[in-house]
């Protein structure tokens, strides 16, 4: 019996690979990327495609939404605004908050979906990301599900699945590991397209990540 | 006391520029128009900036969603696909579906509502048309609300507001003339620029709520 169709939100980080892998041992796969004008865009999209040539995924689809920058209100699509170090206090929102913008990867992913005739949608979201950026929230999922629900056609029914959610970071290497996950393919710098930058928000949580995890991060650093 | 802002998507059609009007009562006016590849977007796009020109709006934002087609299915954003005449049976979705392109919309005014403090957003969809299009019903936007509502900060309050929801296409065209709507600068044919066609879906509809209402449409038709 041919496995049904999932498509996954690969942005090119960790998590979203590590998603991939989980996907893979239930769907036949369709990768989705979006850029939203991100600094690290061309390294992300490089992230990409390496992975999805490592399993095999001839489906690929990348968006631009480059309007985002015409929006702004965030450090990771504005110029003008400085990317900050490690977040100070846990409570804040980071200036690389980017508006309800899993709302925007949902709606495109929902889209191709149905087009293609995909059942799930695999996004890498971790609730324990929610402090900052709100739409990482457990429920925030639960309802798209719902508005997904009504707002496609009858025939069509589309999930999103999220399996990450309740993970720390740490159980998300160790998940990594035990699926024989590429991460030496991935990036995670919100910064710098070379080498990672090791001091960004994204890079901190990665490199807390596999500290604590026990395992060495195969990415190069600055 | 200063009136809140409200972000109106506003496509330059019938519909979206009544609703224009209702929200010009309550709030101070954004305006939201949303190219996604369709192709009278130019058209649309003149109509836009003349009824914001009327309601002297300044604060404006096109936004480019081309990536619509790549994702396709759609004979609204897909050459390959012909406008159809009106519809054969009402309980057929069109081929002029875009596959929750409400869903769309409603992120990109969700995310600018943000960034500029808004907060309404006031689109102009019409439950009767839910037949054709899933993404118009009430409880559409009711979920969607709820999904705002967990995925911005805190802090932000916005909701969606549908005037129009509940209203058959005459009846809009009666509140749009008690509000006194510029109907002649708005623009509703899917297929042509210059004068509508009069014979695809969207003429059709509009044709037959100024027809029952009794009011003649000041738009030309070839």
């Amino acid at each position: 019996m041919q496995k049904e169709l999932g498509v996954v939100l690969l942005s090119g980080g960790m998590d979203s690979c590590v998603t991939a892998a989980v996907a893979n041992k239930k769907c036949s796969l369709a990768f989705l990327h979006i850029n939203y004008g991100q600094r690290t865009l061309k390294r992300e999209l490089k992230a990409f495609n390496d992975i999805a040539d490592f399993y095999k995924v001839r489906k690929r689809l990348v968006c631009d939404l480059k309007y985002f920058q015409k929006i702004g209100g965030s450090s990771l699509v504005d110029d003008r605004m400085e990317i900050p170090r490690a977040k100070s206090k846990d409570s804040e929102i980071p200036n690389t908050y980017v508006p309800f913008r899993n709302g925007h990867l949902l709606a495109v992913a929902v889209s191709w979906a149905e087009v293609i005739g995909a059942k799930k949608i695999f996004i890498g979201a971790v609730e324990e990301d929610s402090a900052g950026y709100p739409d990482c929230r457990k429920e925030f999922y639960r309802l798209f599900n719902k508005v997904i629900e009504v707002g496609t056609k009858p025939q069509t029914k589309i999930e999103i699945v999220t399996p990450l959610i309740g993970m720390c970071k740490s159980e998300i290497v160790k998940l990594g590991i035990e699926f024989k996950v590429p991460f030496e393919l991935t990036w995670s710098c919100y910064k710098n397209n070379e080498k990672a930058c090791g001091s960004c928000d994204s890079c901190m949580r990665r490199l807390r990540a596999f500290k604590e995890a026990g395992v060495e991060d195969p990415v190069e650093y600055a």
